[in-house]
């Protein structure tokens, strides 16, 4: 799929994409690169365009060079005359876009209609795309579904969705216990324990909804902080059921409280972003033949059980990773899953996460540009940054 | 069931039974005790005479109280005169009897056949004992199997056997890696982190055997010794494909090694004993979607893994309990078992672990039996003890 690249005129009615030619820190590799109009979509393909499109952790990851998948390099002529190189990466792995054309041999898809991207590092950071068919889903547009919503489904809420349905098999009333149930802060997390991989998620809160919707429990440990309270009413208006801090989980009051709440009830399902300590502790308030799923490790600290839980409690541990589920699962079964999320979504059951649009201008030169995507991300990696943020180009 | 105790007369043919009547150091807790014949077996039940009964290291853990499996106490009339407690337990898990009387209503069962304990702590070391018929399973008596491999054979090979089959399906030449692969130090393991439960087993023994039976590669990791090289021609004896040390697991040229044996194939079982960073290492020689199952904590340290391998290459952490599979499992399916493992004893494909007889003649008073035993125990949890120790009562 080439790309046509164009020495941008100030006002040219031009496509842009968010794009990097070889691995490093984000806030210092990606550039902004104009390219022509797309050609009409060849067979089996279609034309989009993006309407929002996040900066995920592991979209910078991937950057980095430090991520498991990797993105297919986008080549453009050698002609075009724009540095010695014939290929770059564009950022960016989940967004919403709209069908502008539609390929021969393509069905169910219309112009106009919403699609989001199934094929992992596709990337989204693009103001037009030509698609195959096969690499992306239609998104029902329905009343109460926003485009926040839809440009950030495919990844933290069917990790939420799926981590609640694939492990443990639970009913109405029965508990989960998570951590990192505010999720918003960034972690650490690489195969390689040499380099460090930012990862995090809003995938705590959609745990917290989709656990409601079902009528399960949820138990909910998060960072002590000063607006506490502030943070506990929050998740408590999102479903949660109990809110408590790390610290509660070296209180011994805490076995006894939590069988009172849970009516004696075992926990089966324990969902950890943390990994360290605080998960260690958690783990010891599973019940038997539980399931510990892990999807990140803010801590930094690797995963440290004792064996005795393995063999005496029958615990398994299981990660969980979104991208392999898509590898893995039939159109058919995404698509159930995204109508699902989408009908949550728009029922109000499933609120999009705060967040923060950027808005990049086709006034604005590609120097500008870059300049302003490369700042964004520098800032949000700097620190804690809890909102998720979203590219928006326009093209005129 | 009652007990009928006598007091001993020397040269008496009576039953004796070690036991005790409170959790504590089996060196010191463990009293032998003398009863009178048992009267004819009930309806359902059987009489049997033991042969040999080994003294495994959880029955020790048993004893000391810090093991979830409980035994059930043995009443005896409070007219016997022999204290003011009217229960005690009798030590041991596991067994071989010989039926001396059966009861109404039990079918497959003869005078004289063999017979093994499937119900965990039914109290194996006495002469002599009622048990109910389903608590029992027949071992056919066939050229090559030994006293000592019936006796041994409930809880080791189908631990061995059992992880090898239940996780994952494995082909002829496929790999599996282990730790403690020699598996006959002691270690520490409890739900109770304050309490220290000794646990070991010839579990890497058997994994080695039945393994090579199924054509299966084994990568076997020991701990480092003087006698090194005897070990590795012993496991090699055994069907050990490779045998290495844990500072082999240091070494970085072992991936490339690895590589080169396997035809790059990827490992995707792993048998842990050990815990700590022993296991963190040999994690990572796993492959994608593989298995690690943990049976035992020599090195006293948790189980620590990166999180990444979790999520990243689909890890999944288990934990085996030999007593859990015989609880879960049919009497059909426990039969199959014990009959495919008596078969590979028999054809010599696994053989009796290394192992030493206490025998306790009638001629010894109540006082000698019992320091002896108490003193083999010493001896054994004193420090590393490689053979399996038999206790064998005589009746005359």
């Amino acid at each position: 799929m080439p790309f046509f690249p164009t020495r941008r005129l100030l006002n040219e009615l031009v496509n842009r994409a968010i794009v990097y030619s070889h691995n490093g820190d984000p806030s210092k590799v990606l550039t902004a690169f104009s390219y022509r109009p797309l050609p009409p979509p060849s067979p089996n393909t279609v034309n989009v365009k993006f309407v929002l499109a996040p900066i995920n952790p592991a979209d910078l990851n991937v950057i980095e060079g430090v991520y498991p998948a990797k993105p297919t390099p986008i080549s453009y002529p050698a002609s075009s005359g724009l540095g010695s190189d014939n290929s770059v990466f564009v950022g960016g792995n989940e967004g919403l876009a709209q069908v502008t054309e539609v390929g021969q041999g393509v069905s169910g898809l219309e112009k106009n209609d919403w699609v989001i991207m199934t094929k992992p590092q596709i990337g989204t950071w693009c103001t037009t795309k030509n698609v195959g068919a096969e690499d992306i889903l239609k998104v029902p547009q329905m009343d109460g579904l926003s485009e926040v919503q839809a440009a950030t489904m495919t990844v933290n809420p069917p990790t939420a969705y799926n981590m609640l349905q694939e492990f443990v098999s639970l009913n109405e009333g029965d508990w989960v216990v998570q951590n990192g149930a505010n999720s918003a802060v960034w972690s650490l997390l690489s195969l390689n324990l040499r380099k460090s991989c930012n990862f995090a998620s809003q995938v705590g809160q959609a745990v917290i909804q989709i656990a409601a919707s079902r009528g399960l429990k949820t138990l909910n440990f998060v960072r002590p902080r000063d607006n506490l309270e502030e943070l506990v009413n929050e998740l408590q208006n999102l479903g949660a059921t109990k809110v408590l801090t790390y610290d509660a989980l070296a209180d011994k009051s805490l076995r006894k409280d939590l069988k009172e709440w849970t009516g004696g009830k075992e926990i089966r399902l324990g969902l950890n972003c943390v990994g360290g300590q605080e998960t260690t502790l958690m783990a010891r308030l599973l019940g038997n033949d539980a399931h510990l799923v892990s999807y990140g490790a803010m801590s930094k600290q690797p995963l440290s059980l004792p064996t005795s839980l393995f063999i005496f409690k029958n615990l398994t541990s299981h990660g969980f990773w979104q991208s392999r589920w898509y590898s893995q699962k039939s159109r058919d079964e995404q698509k159930r899953l995204m109508d699902l999320l989408a009908n949550l979504m728009s029922q109000g059951m499933l609120k999009a996460p705060s967040h923060e649009v950027i808005s990049i201008s086709a006034k604005e030169s590609d120097e500008e540009a870059g300049r302003k995507v490369r700042e964004v991300i520098a800032k949000t990696t700097g620190g804690q940054h809890g909102k998720k943020v979203l590219l928006k180009f326009s093209i005129d």
